[in-house]
């Protein structure tokens, strides 16, 4: 309510959640860069159970001086470009600008604090299966929670504030007051599913728990994140692998956005999700060789194809 | 000498070492079938650094009955195609034949005592880096040692006698009194390079060596094989790897032959390499977490390679 919104990142994430602020009469500023004019004339198509709408008047820009500064910057880039926010987010801050990164993995929050100051810095999980079918069309398959925390500190007024505001767009959104633990906790389920579904040959997650060997290695890789979050500090129970899986299969066959990524050519966020989780482990002495072996794979098929890319 | 020997299988192991006994003068008997005319008619050829010969005349035959019973049969087929065998050996024995099988990994021996009788059955180690261009050409690039053993046994009289067989016929070839050591020895090869040379994307054995993470995994595999080795009765010493790894590092880049095989769209040697390994590990307590997420992805990229054929 009131707030002005900057949403950088204009993938399946950002245009959705963007959309639906929008839609529910926020005051959101969309950075699009490359995707600008089409947005401009066609507005964004948003298609889902329970929803289908346009937003007609989409308020786009290709630089973050035209926007200016905000009071809410959502952060949505895939994790790759995160160098590109030294440049972009500057121009959007005053002194109470909150930047709310809604990315996967480990390491986006620190790297907004580093550059901006950790005072600004919230952190979203996104729970949602979300494609983005072309620049002006998203279309969300299931879920839609959003849980949103404050880095490094408990939940303040201003979080619940941020919450509401997703909440009055329609979106499922709680807040934590342990940001890290949930990102752990969102861990279990990206370290073993985005991560086979590539290594294992672009399947999804219905292929994976439905083979006997794949879906042990899933419960393996399951188990080494649980473990390595509580030397890591962060209390995880035991069977908190248990939720996962009992949703995986509840669903039908999902793409993680990884393997999303990897069938349309893009760079995979190989060190949000699993590099900065195996290095925290590391440090804590947390023993992950099933991680480990993910992460040499993804990272040589990822170099290799960027080396083959024109 | 003096030996009768049947060759079963002419892949390119089997095309190798039948032709170098043959060249010598061998009474080597190929069971051909497919490839029974272009061979009659063409002989072999076989190429390599200080080899470069044809056998015009080889005796070739598209079945077993035909070849009759032998002292020596060798057995080089896939060891996919094992069940084969069952119907195959039968018409080649006579009380004292020695079944020696050339196959990768482990189960081969127990698979002919079992059918056969374990009193027939001799296991040797190819170390050989070769490649069948066609039907009736093969190129050695690298190597060529046998080591060859009695299955269950230590080495005997005629276990040397095959032995200077292959020696008269310029391969060189040792004895072992412990073949189930030495074959848990190639493992510590076979499982890493053959596996990752697959999961990682189609790389030969320098690519692997070259790349940090990749190189690191394939240590920590090496140490999974030692340490299962030694929970299974086969002292392997600690620092085993380091003669496989330092014989790597000096090779040029190598394709194992899964990854041959994988690329000639044939079914992977995916039991005999790995599972049974595998099975064998866990039934003495070894952990190979590494090793079990190799076996769950080839078994699936092959399951899936294989639905998919025409």
């Amino acid at each position: 309510m009131g707030f002005k919104i900057a949403m950088i990142g204009a993938g399946a994430v950002g245009t959705y959640y963007g959309a639906k602020l929008a839609h529910a009469g926020s005051d959101v500023h969309f950075l699009l860069r490359g995707d600008l004019t089409e947005v401009r004339s066609n507005g964004i198509l948003v298609r889902g159970e329970g929803e289908n709408f346009r937003v007609a008047k989409i308020n786009c820009y290709n630089s973050t001086k035209e926007i200016g500064p905000c009071d809410l910057v959502i952060v949505a880039l895939k994790t790759t470009s995160n160098h590109e926010l030294v440049d972009l987010v500057p121009p959007l801050l005053h002194e109470r600008t909150m930047i709310l990164t809604l990315q996967n993995g480990l390491g986006n929050d620190e790297f907004l604090a580093e550059h901006f100051g950790s005072e600004h810095v919230l952190g979203g999980l996104c729970f949602i299966a979300v494609d983005r079918h072309s620049k002006t069309e998203v279309e969300r398959y299931d879920y839609g929670l959003i849980i949103l925390g404050e880095f490094g500190r408990p939940a303040m007024q201003r979080t619940q504030q941020v919450a509401d505001e997703f909440i009055r767009a329609g979106v499922k959104c709680s807040v934590t007051d342990d940001l890290a633990l949930e990102r752990w906790r969102k861990l279990i389920w990206n370290i073993p599913f985005n991560g086979l579904s590539i290594v294992a040959g672009g399947i999804d997650t219905g292929v994976i728990v439905n083979d006997e060997n794949l879906r042990q290695v899933a419960l393996d890789l399951m188990n080494e994140v649980i473990a390595a979050a509580n030397k890591c500090g962060h209390a995880l129970p035991n069977d908190a692998w248990r939720e996962h899986m009992k949703r995986t299969e509840s669903m039908s066959g999902y793409k993680p956005s990884t393997l999303s990524d990897w069938e349309a050519g893009k760079p995979l966020e190989i060190e949000a999700i699993w590099g900065e989780p195996l290095r925290r482990g590391a440090a804590a002495g947390a023993k992950m060789p099933r991680t480990e072996m993910v992460y040499a794979l993804l990272s040589k098929l990822d170099h290799d194809r960027r080396m083959a890319a024109p």
